[in-house]
């Protein structure tokens, strides 16, 4: 069988993340089966690297799927560009080893957050940024950010949901840049917990916000307890930005 | 009575264009007049800079209007942010001398036009650029550019149901941008006919994918006759960018 690797795009404003959640339709993952599986005849399955929120986006997302079906990879990709909705776009697909597994061999992810600092919204990109109408001070900002790279357990800036053995991962950068009242959070590490990115998200807002101190997130983190934090920042400024193998 | 002038940006992908057509709601125009009326309990009428078409954006488009409420201006972009809905932005509110006319006192028009050159099309602006995915080739686009700038008679590039008693106009400058595949085309200048824009990005168009050369936009200039020219872009990747007084 054939190991195809593609890269996807969508704006989940749509959808109920990307998911499968059943009988329903509007989960990025069914798109992609069913088209697939229209195509292909055979019940496609497909590997994604990771989960995205309801109402969060992607740029890179990448998944993975096994066929017998024969087709040219251009001839792939020139189908789901036309069965897909024009929100979900396949960027590149590709042939790769058998073993490639999408969410096992994640060597690292970015996430990018986008806010709109601009004191009356942007309607261009509001479906893609999260409005704070005060005036974010990013130099606190950069300097909270710093405590949060590196190797650290993350309990605190992850959903008490989340199940998971360890909740230690590691944060490779955050990178904050500004334009024209526009700001975008990079962060990259090697795999994060249900909700990190948004909770980040939301201590980076109160720090910006003047509402915590800068060196408050390194007593977050050392507390391991969800309610030492900050809020969830909502999900529609989330983008998977790229995934690394 | 106070005259009160405001620059609005829209996402106009709802709507049915800038102007009021009467009795249906989904115009720019009858969204402000509506919450205006609403707040200062008169029959609000407000100037707009012009029309913008059925799908085209703005980001500065200016409207004025004459009122007798006496709110802050402060307290009224406030209702305005409150009341309209999150396509249509008032970013700035501040009261004029009683002759200001947003039309008849404009000095000089900027539109954007978006093209989006990817293969397959970026999902993120996908409302608000066009898509051709054949690359275009950017030299060429700005040579045809150059014989468009300055004062010409624009009938070849104005819709032929455009009835104005001069076609003459000037153009002041055309720039186009390019990054990472999105091309930014700027047009400014003091006046513009009936889809004006649309018609000369319709001919850079053909010129970037070599259907003619950079000098034909010259003979069509010169042959004052709409068949001889392109067709008109799409409407949703046309910005009213700015309009200075």
């Amino acid at each position: 069988m054939r190991n195809i690797k593609m890269i996807v795009a969508y704006d989940g404003s749509r959808y109920k993340g990307y998911q499968k959640l059943g009988d329903n339709n509007m989960t990025i993952q069914e798109k992609l089966e069913n088209v697939l599986s229209k195509m292909t005849n055979e019940t496609v399955e497909i590997i994604g690297s990771g989960r995205t929120d309801m109402g969060a986006h992607a740029r890179g997302q990448v998944v993975n799927f096994r066929t017998n079906c024969m087709d040219s990879l251009d001839k792939i990709q020139k189908y789901l560009y036309e069965y897909l909705p024009e929100d979900i776009v396949v960027k590149t697909v590709e042939e790769v080893d058998e073993r490639f597994h999408s969410r096992y061999n994640v060597k690292s992810k970015t996430y990018m957050y986008k806010i709109d600092n601009n004191k009356y919204h942007n309607p261009f990109i509001r479906k893609y940024a999260t409005h704070v109408s005060k005036k974010l001070d990013l130099d606190r900002m950069r300097k909270a950010s710093e405590y949060l790279v590196g190797e650290h357990d993350f309990t605190s800036f992850a959903s008490s949901k989340s199940k998971k053995k360890s909740n230690v991962r590691e944060i490779y950068s955050i990178n904050i840049k500004e334009d024209d009242n526009v700001i975008e959070i990079y962060v990259e590490g090697n795999g994060f917990l249900y909700n990190m990115v948004r909770i980040i998200v939301g201590a980076l807002i109160d720090v910006g916000l003047k509402r915590r101190a800068p060196q408050d997130i390194k007593y977050m983190l050392e507390s391991k307890d969800r309610c030492q934090s900050s809020d969830t920042a909502p999900a529609k400024g989330l983008c998977l930005w790229k995934v690394t193998y």
